[in-house]
């Protein structure tokens, strides 16, 4: 499927079965700590205690503290591409794009309670980074999303549609500002039914979807 | 004037004239360092030297390189603050919400060339600070142009504007993506032209400005 080939760009490519097990350790330790101490408490010592391997196997896998860090938010970002690429609609393909649009941001702003934190502290890791094959992915998601509602710059809108679901941004409006995901759903629904409008002169309001 | 006084938010408040004198060399001379070399060699220790003032004098006034960075972010914002609350239209205030709305944007995205660097630097010091004083004050421009429009969120949208205007994005499209400004203010455009559409059902089209 070609969903599942797409998803190899964050994944892990024909490891052998002992360092597959290793990554698998590794990644469920640093996982562990993020859930219990949050994402500062994470380091490559604690890690390699947690996990029962050396110092070296850490580094060697993953290099120093960002590049854990990173890898955690694949994997927890994972599950959330195989559902916009191949999941079922509206999230997945077979539904209008706006529709899918509106779902994307839904799905996005909700995982924030799961996936936020390690998002966020992954992002940190020296300024968000916009070349990460996560990033990337999402962007030609909404890429091809814009393009399917005649929107007239699609690549630069999907660049601007990825900065508000920036981790950061998100867990900010919910935590320091209280804003309820409903509210964060709908101020997103408007702003990409507003593109979709604006590209097309034939539809005078967003409609019913 | 109205104006001036906010501008004290980000300013300095009645220094006595040697500490302001500091301030002035310690802040001109980090200027030079990033205009000649570039924000990763901005350190205390080489402001210092080229400011002729002791490192105490540095770290006490700015405490660290971050607090430096912001300083210099914050000077550089000084000049473009005043244009847009206080300077004249459409940037400034007399024209109507959405011309000075695609005027900000506007005049965001070419002080880049001059400023971008620097805010960029500031913004990556602990990733970007949405509490700092200088994003409040854009944030609470947006906000009134946008409570101006009818948007449904004001608040959040300007939360949502402000995450394009970033410097670290800005940047990355125009150096990295090789964008040039007029496409970017010709989305910029766009995208307030459509939230301006949709939050005021009577106008079908952005029209003429």
């Amino acid at each position: 499927m070609q969903g599942e080939e797409l998803l190899r760009v964050t994944g892990d490519d024909g490891e052998r079965t002992d360092a597959a097990r290793n990554r698998r350790l590794i990644l469920d330790a640093a996982a562990e700590i993020v859930a219990t101490c949050g994402p500062e408490r994470l380091t490559t010592d604690a890690v390699a205690r947690r996990a029962g391997v050396g110092k070296g196997t850490v580094f060697r896998r993953f290099g120093n503290r960002a590049g854990l860090m990173h890898a955690l938010a694949d994997e927890a970002g994972r599950s959330f591409q195989h559902a916009f690429m191949a999941g079922p609609p509206p999230l997945g393909p077979g539904a209008p794009p706006l529709e899918r649009l509106i779902a994307f941001g839904e799905a996005s702003i909700e995982r924030m309670r799961f996936d936020g934190q390690i998002l966020r502290a992954a992002e940190q890791q020296g300024g968000p980074d916009l070349d990460h094959p996560t990033q990337q992915l999402t962007r030609l998601h909404l890429f091809v999303l814009l393009r399917g509602l005649h929107v007239t710059d699609p690549e630069l809108g999907a660049y601007q549609l990825s900065a508000f679901l920036n981790a950061g941004l998100l867990l900010h409006l919910q935590e320091r500002r209280g804003m309820s995901n409903a509210r964060l759903i709908a101020s997103w629904r408007a702003l990409v039914s507003a593109l979709a409008v604006d590209a097309d002169p034939r539809r005078t309001s967003p409609g019913p979807l």
